[in-house]
């Protein structure tokens, strides 16, 4: 009887379902079908492939994609803003001016920047699952032992296709544990800057703008990746389409969408309203005050603090959009399952349980104050964390250690470790004095009353704990790298020290939270998803898990919950209306390049456009791609209403926003004169 | 032993006391002999008279004082901030371009704004006592019993001063209950404005220079009192000091202190750290960003909010500061007052208790968000609920009803309610979708996980609420006020609904309140207070309650912590350095009259300077007086050490900062040139 219910449910919502362009696809189960009834366009394998290819991971948070055969990347100006930023100085501030490299000698290195190429996508559930009952049956084991096999064969199967492959091969869990699948990543590590424009230009309209449309950003960046000192030869790239792209024109978004959270309970829904994303925008709204107070005091300090600043807010508003999602009464659907539903023994239940647990003696708080360093807020404390724990995790066998130590991973961690990014002593003891006093403040709502004073004064310890750390200079990061643990015990650096003596208390917090929690709700869900697989088949998409996905959908404009229309393409001619109608202040202050050129531009030209396309934090950056595989767009934001696509995702109102090629192009030639590019794209 | 030990104590600390200039004192009291002991100054009865009856409350927060015969006030420019603000329109923004009057026929009327002179203040603690035990011996009372007797006896007191003074008469309690004065003031409610800077002038440098030295701000303004519709004729007012002067010189500041803590315990403390300070921060955070947020999507957004802005920004820098300090081990030292010395039975141990109270159930949260109406944060929430309120409250005898619904309050309470100030849609759906979506969020951490949840939307509820509520309409006001409990209950005003239905629910939680944490606190100070007088004697001042104070101190400068002297004076050619560096951005943005007028400065003359006042928030406006009775300046901030004043003094380098007269003559004479009020000032 429930069995027919919940098919009879799925029946119901597919219709729905298939109307509007949603999901988050893996390329190998793309929905062709789908796409071929409702817009009549077949996707070919070889489309797929090419697509899958020439679009890449932008280091820890990005989208991008290979639009020369010379190594070219485009991505959103906001996606390398940090390393944008990491490469400007007060003298040569190019976050601020914008860069264009005249040749490729002029090209600049960006320390610590990688990009990633998945090359492989494989299913590996039945090895990762290997010495553990699962499919239907109840497992014969206790979640956080079945947790521990399942880390052993991901280790050990991260080995062996690395060592077969070449390959930066990682084993991603789709379906929250339902399925795993084996990635393979061509990791490039030589990128150099070939392009940014200025900031007031990448990010017109900063904070006020920031999901809202009409919009009017040039938010992309040209990148090349290196190899051998010599830019990259790509087989696989997207050429640049230069005829434009209509209203209700289907296209394709392929990129790394971040983190959605589709298959959550009813139960875990309240935990994320009622716990996490209060905790978050508490979080974020004291930071942002902290850094604006800083950054007002001096053009100095508002540079050092701008990207970081610009992330908070994007978080902040994020946060507030979901957390008033939340609480929108009609949000919570019946449809949605509970353990009023499921009752007992169930996996609702066990996620219940779960979530209890991390609510228990304030586990989720302590677990993201300690092991997650929220209450030490700092680069510095960072730094300091990863010298000790690597020094003690390389003293363990590879499966037993902490997952970002394993062998596949210690590249790249050494390599950030090592990037020498400036780190400033103001803002460091800002940050982290403001850290100490939150978790001083929340003391008694965490531990209690009663529990131990630390008796310390937050400002005098951020002082000296930074002032006296040298973990900022490369060359003692090497060294005390390469000392391992004699060094790391040896060393009377105030931060090491810090990180030294929280280090066993946040690694019994980890294994809690792992064993109480993620353990529990990952086995959990992954039932849920094998009850959903048996009633819908594979006519699903997984969740994001910032692994390569395909979304299609198309032009269209929407009516905002004001009533007033919103039309799908903004034009040059708009952002000089928006600028006089702020009287030119910042965040809306126009270049004087951009004041200047105002004659010679045209006005006609598109620049921003929305699209019903699925898509979420970690798409920034993706290209957008027409049916004939070509770059029309770079994908950098979601409207306001595209906030609730973490829970659920809706075409009435939500969008996806991107920078139209042809505004680049207009950029490059009126603005820059950046002929070099302008001949590698083809541009006639 | 302990007697002796308690004295001995004082004896150690009285050295130090009579050092630093401490104290925010009773004029009846004036520590006469300490400062002719210090600085050889005599203060007379006739002395004080004069400042006492020269110096004014403005409003419901600032201090101001008479300069002229003709009803002329001084005042700080941010002490008069909302009125100018709310007489201020985009077509005459006189928030932003200043205001001069150049006749009386030109000086603006202020809806809603009073000034008030101390002309009686009389201790009346055996009256408000009558029928209690009090004393030495333990009362007999139950304190919740006490505090009603009291509360009857101060109602009748009250009543019975009017009557007999014909003055606006107010009991407050002093040494937190120790004492209690009738305090007659007389009232002015027909003020203008006579000029004012614009506002990058009265409050140049913002938030960031808040509470910082060197400082630059004209923060003066002028108003005028009327009676009869002409300048009221005033017989005690502080002649204009046209001499200057001089490091080191013995200065008095007359004014309206609003609160201290120092007479707080351990435990009390403890309660201002853990709960009280964490969840204002909490608050303020959330609402700067909030506002900021607002502000920047538009230039008259940024209008709208500005004034408000500027005052969460002040609070949430002072809270900063106070939490700090709390923080700070040293602070705690072991002359507090705590349980551990004091044992059971000790008031100590009751204002544990009684805090511990607040703590239960969340009654200090519920309180918070329900009777002090922080989850409803709007105007029009506020209007709603005092007409609800009024209507019930008109129907009890004068002595049973809530204190600010008491005869002797009416008055100032219907021209408040009818005063024709503007109230924005947009902002007031803005702050109350953000409170009511703080309340939803805290209702797990609050209430519980069990409680049953509002199944309201905050957006939804907010402009509906908003929208559908006419009590921004000063006849609908009117109306209702008029139409008595039959208007009220037949209104179909969505506010005047919600208003309705929290009111009883808020009634309970501040009768709770009352009688489980303010009364015992009430009872168990006033048993500390009595034990320090039999200590001590009357050698103490009172906690501050925004009643008239003197403090005594000199024009001095300081080392700050990163070992810098700062001077005690700053002059008008600092300024223009100041604004260069930072690029002349907001709010170092000086107006165009101000970098017109450079050449024409006098770049010698003093702006602003420090002393050793001990003063704090309600101080602002104060004049500053030298010992010839004449105004040298108008206090408007403390330094960043200053903030701790709450809590403890300390003249190491907390200092008052004052404007000094020479700047605002100069201001007058070269900006606005204003000669109707030079020659009113005596001006050469």
């Amino acid at each position: 009887m429930k069995r027919t219910l919940a098919l009879l449910l799925a029946l119901l919502l597919l219709p729905a379902f298939l109307q509007a362009d949603e999901g988050m696809w893996l390329f190998d189960i793309a929905p062709k079908q789908q796409i071929k009834d409702k817009y009549g366009f077949e996707l070919t394998d070889d489309w797929l492939e090419h697509v899958q290819k020439s679009t890449a991971r932008f280091g820890r948070g990005g989208s991008a994609s290979f639009v020369s055969p010379k190594g070219l990347i485009l991505t959103n100006h906001h996606v390398g803003l940090r390393t944008i930023h990491n490469l400007s100085t007060p003298e040569n501030n190019i976050y601020a001016n914008g860069f264009y490299a005249k040749t490729f000698e002029d090209e600049i290195k960006c320390p610590g920047v990688e990009i990633l190429v998945t090359m492989l996508a494989e299913d590996v559930t039945a090895q990762v699952n290997a010495g553990i009952a699962g499919g239907q049956t109840p497992p014969a084991l206790a979640p956080e032992e079945a947790q521990r096999i399942r880390n052993a064969n991901i280790a050990r199967l991260e080995r062996e296709y690395a060592e077969r492959t070449g390959l930066h091969c990682e084993v991603t869990s789709l379906f929250h544990g339902g399925v795993y699948y084996m990635y393979g990543y061509k990791v490039y590590t030589d990128i150099r800057l070939v392009w940014a424009p200025e900031n007031s230009i990448g990010a017109f309209g900063g904070d006020p703008d920031n999901y809202e449309f009409p919009r009017y950003c040039v938010d992309a960046a040209f990148f090349r990746a290196y190899e051998d000192d010599k830019p990259a030869q790509i087989e696989h790239y997207l050429k640049w389409n230069f005829d434009g792209i209509e209203d209700g024109e289907l296209l394709f978004v392929s990129g790394f969408p971040g983190r959605t959270d589709r298959a959550f309970t009813r139960e875990h829904l309240e935990f994320q309203r009622d716990v996490f994303l209060p905790w978050r925008l508490q979080k974020m709204y004291r930071r942002e005050v902290i850094l604006s107070a800083f950054a007002s005091k001096g053009i100095e300090n508002q540079r050092r603090v701008d990207t970081e600043l610009t992330a908070i807010q994007n978080w902040r508003k994020r946060a507030i959009g979901q957390s008033l999602g939340l609480q929108t009464p009609s949000l919570w659907s019946d449809s949605i399952p509970s353990v009023e539903k499921a009752g007992a023994n169930s996996p609702e239940q066990k996620i219940k349980d779960a979530n209890d647990a991390a609510r228990e003696c304030s586990l989720f708080f302590m677990h993201d104050l300690f092991e997650l360093g929220e209450a030490f807020n700092s680069r510095t404390f960072q730094i300091a964390r990863t010298l000790v724990r690597l020094a003690y995790e390389l003293e363990k066998p590879n499966d037993e250690r902490l997952r970002e130590y394993r062998d596949g991973n210690l590249e790249s961690l050494r390599a950030s470790l090592l990037a020498d990014t400036p780190i400033h002593e103001d803002v460091e003891i800002l940050k982290l004095t403001d850290s100490l006093l939150m978790l001083a403040e929340n003391g008694e709502r965490f531990i209690g009353r009663h529990a131990e004073r630390n008796e310390r004064d937050p400002m005098a310890t951020a002082r000296e704990a930074i002032r006296g750390s040298k973990v900022r200079d490369v060359a003692e990061r090497r060294r005390l790298m390469e000392g391992g643990i004699a060094a790391i015990e040896a060393s009377d650096d105030p931060m090491i020290k810090m990180a030294l003596e929280i280090d066993g208390p946040s690694r019994e917090l980890r294994k809690m939270y792992e064993e109480e929690v993620e353990a529990p709700l990952a086995a959990a869900y992954a039932e849920l998803a094998q009850r959903r697989f048996a009633e819908l088949g594979t006519n699903v998409y997984p969740d994001a898990t910032f692994t390569l996905r395909l979304s299609y959908g198309i032009v269209k404009g929407y009516t905002d919950s004001n009533g007033d229309e919103i039309a799908p393409f903004t034009h040059v001619s708009g952002i000089f209306d928006r600028a006089e109608a702020q009287q030119f202040r910042a965040p809306f202050d126009l270049s004087p390049r951009w004041i200047d050129a105002r004659e010679r531009l045209d006005m006609t030209v598109p620049f921003n456009f929305v699209t019903t396309h699925d898509t979420v934090g970690g798409n920034s950056g993706s290209p957008v791609i027409n049916t004939r595989g070509e770059v029309v767009g770079t994908l950098f934001d979601g409207n306001i209403y595209a906030l609730s696509n973490n829970f659920v995702y809706s075409d009435e109102r939500s969008r996806s926003v991107s920078a139209h090629v042809a505004v680049v192009i207009e950029t490059l030639r009126k603005i820059d004169e950046a002929q070099r590019l302008l001949d590698e794209l083809g541009a006639r």
